[in-house]
């Protein structure tokens, strides 16, 4: 959706280069709400989590929030209780320069696993932070975030007419390890690794239940259902704050949807966005017995390294979809199988169509986004999946990402 | 093993060129016994399978072969019903140049999925095949099988003492979609493309039962614990021929041991053939609540791209790992991993031990084969896998392999 929203009343961001990163920029950022917001998360649910996945997940159960603190540069996962003190003691830093309680702040965290976050360094900046909060601060809070990311990602979504209709601003990160799996969670775990980390941001009147079902709706149905890489993250979060600065009371269908629709675009761009990756392609599959039947093989086709090679190559080897489709522990007859690649039909009946077909889906395939269909029989169950290719500039970025 | 011996009493071999391939290298190779030879196989557990496991599934019910037909350059997979006439278009001309049943000749195939197998060339090839068959010609089968592998691969083991004991010849191919699910297959299914050959051939006496229970024995704990690129082909094969010409019955525990030691040497093979693969390493996982969960522990991180990635950049990124744990659905305490690399700890209690740890593992991970352990608790379950890298080589692989 385009822009028609500069600001999302009731809150202000900010960002500040706090020397976590190496290469000196902005890299933490800071989300502020002018009264206690509604707020919902999920988090990924890696056995392996990182120490502001833990303190931020037990201060989200109060239901109310007051400011998001988020940076880049290290995770501050696999580090035991220094991490979970260096989470506490950055996030302190903040809520005094605000004036707030400690446990009103929400941490985030991306980048080195390994390492203590330097929280001396983010008390330092913190009074530099709240000073630089802005009502349209938010282009550098999108910016502070990236790591590996070679664009900012932020989406905006309107909950109805006019001007002063609510809205749902969202901004995230993330290009590698990128293979989202959040959810509520239940109970802590220990420590871990950083990779995708949304915000969304809305002025609507909400209950505390209905920001959360609709963030648990949208984050299902797009970033759990999209792969760069197969590796799920260990500092994943998605965080919602509702200001309620609009005073208008939005049904929770509405938000639903518009939370849906921001995050699908933030999750495009960030499989658009994988590292070294060229390619966003949409996969569809079909006619399996259950959408967990279908997403199974759509995730195992999503994952596979044949696969994403071939789609490096712009070559419609359908032999090694199916032959992922096969491997995925689903019942299917492959002799039904019927895949299309840009809607050009190359596989019915089980068997390559022949002709020209191949070499026109080939075509589609130089394209930076286009479909894959994958029909495996007449059942009701469907999913979708978004998938990007693998190529060098994969290797490139991970061979040598802390050297 | 070193290689005691040159033949396998009751066994002869040939190959020759019959332009399946492009380039004009041998890709027809075959197997004789002098005598119906007790058989046993196991394949793909991928629900898309090629038409010659298909045909071999059927034909080694009987418990008893006479030769193996082996092709690279065409797998002969997701070819429907004309791919299942080529290949008993292809096994009836070897079968009626060597005066045997056509039911007596087992097909494999290997090569480039969706093309129908070119049976009149291995018809017109039938009578040099045959007439080329020697004692010593294991070498020439052991290559016109290859597809990308960047050597051949053979492994010998002896059942027993003197020139005089029986022994076991295996040779195999396989450099990519190499993650084999191999087993007995209870009902046939339908078509699809090809990798991972082993043949198995001794001279030993053996009941089918016992030849049978040493392959599977042998399988599961080399084959099914190793990984190149966590793509499970649609053609994997194993067969295992017996000619009892040595006379001495083997006991069932040593069929098995030798079975395993040679398939273990083929595994091996292959790991470190993995396409672009520079190293091939033996990951160890322990302490977890048994060998099923400490197998699916090995499996996610043995398939994890940024796991792979970082052993390409001899990076001892061991929060990648553990992250990569953390995800396999597998319950453990991550505050209790332990971590090391070619015998270096580098993690404790899910900490980072810091110092020269990290460096003085990454200097292992220079050489071609070392250990990663991965400790994750105090249980009783264990498993071992083998992985391989990924860097650029497999990228040039994969993303141009059919143009």
């Amino acid at each position: 959706m385009t822009q028609l929203f500069s600001t999302v009343p009731g809150f202000r961001f900010s960002a500040v280069p706090a020397q976590i990163r190496k290469d000196g920029r902005i890299d933490v950022a800071l989300a502020v709400c002018d009264r206690p917001a509604t707020v919902a998360a999920v988090f990924t649910r890696n056995l392996v989590r990182a120490a502001p996945v833990l303190v931020a997940a037990e201060r989200v159960r109060a239901g109310s929030a007051r400011a998001i603190l988020a940076n880049s540069g290290c995770a501050n996962a696999c580090t035991g209780r220094a991490g979970e003190r260096a989470t506490l003691e950055s996030t302190a830093a903040v809520a005094r320069a605000l004036g707030v309680a400690p446990e009103m702040v929400l941490p985030a965290s991306t980048g080195v696993i390994g390492a203590v976050l330097p929280s001396q360094r983010i008390a330092s900046s913190a009074r530099a932070l709240v000073d630089a909060l802005s009502p349209e601060g938010h282009p550098d809070f999108a910016q502070a975030i990236c790591t590996t990311d070679r664009w900012t990602k932020v989406a905006w979504a309107a909950l109805g007419e006019g001007a002063q209709a609510p809205r749902v601003l969202a901004m995230g990160k993330g290009a590698g390890m990128i293979h989202p799996d959040v959810g509520l969670l239940e109970e802590g775990g220990s420590a871990p690794h950083a990779t995708m980390l949304v915000f969304l941001f809305t002025d609507a009147r909400v209950e505390r239940d209905a920001l959360e079902s609709a963030l648990v709706h949208a984050t299902e149905r797009t970033f759990n259902e999209c792969s760069v890489d197969g590796d799920t993250s260990t500092n994943d979060t998605v965080f919602a704050m509702a200001s309620g600065a609009s005073g208008v009371l939005v049904p929770a269908a509405a938000l639903a949807r518009a939370c849906e629709s921001v995050c699908d675009a933030l999750a495009r761009s960030m499989v658009a966005d994988g590292e070294g990756s060229e390619h966003c392609v949409e996969l569809f599959v079909r006619g399996l017995g259950s959408d967990q039947d279908a997403r199974a093989v759509a995730r195992t086709v999503a994952t596979s390294m044949l696969v994403k090679t071939a789609l490096c190559g712009r070559d419609a080897n359908w032999g090694r979809i199916l032959g992922a489709a096969g491997r995925a522990g689903v019942s299917f007859d492959p002799s039904k199988a019927r895949i299309s690649i840009g809607g050009v039909p190359i596989v019915e009946q089980g068997l390559g169509v022949g002709g020209d077909a191949e070499q026109a889906a080939a075509e589609h395939m130089k394209s930076p986004t286009y479909t894959i269909e994958l029909e495996l029989g007449s059942g009701p169950g469907t999913a979708r999946y978004l998938m990007s290719d693998l190529g060098h500039g994969y290797v490139d970025v991970n061979a040598s990402y802390r050297s």
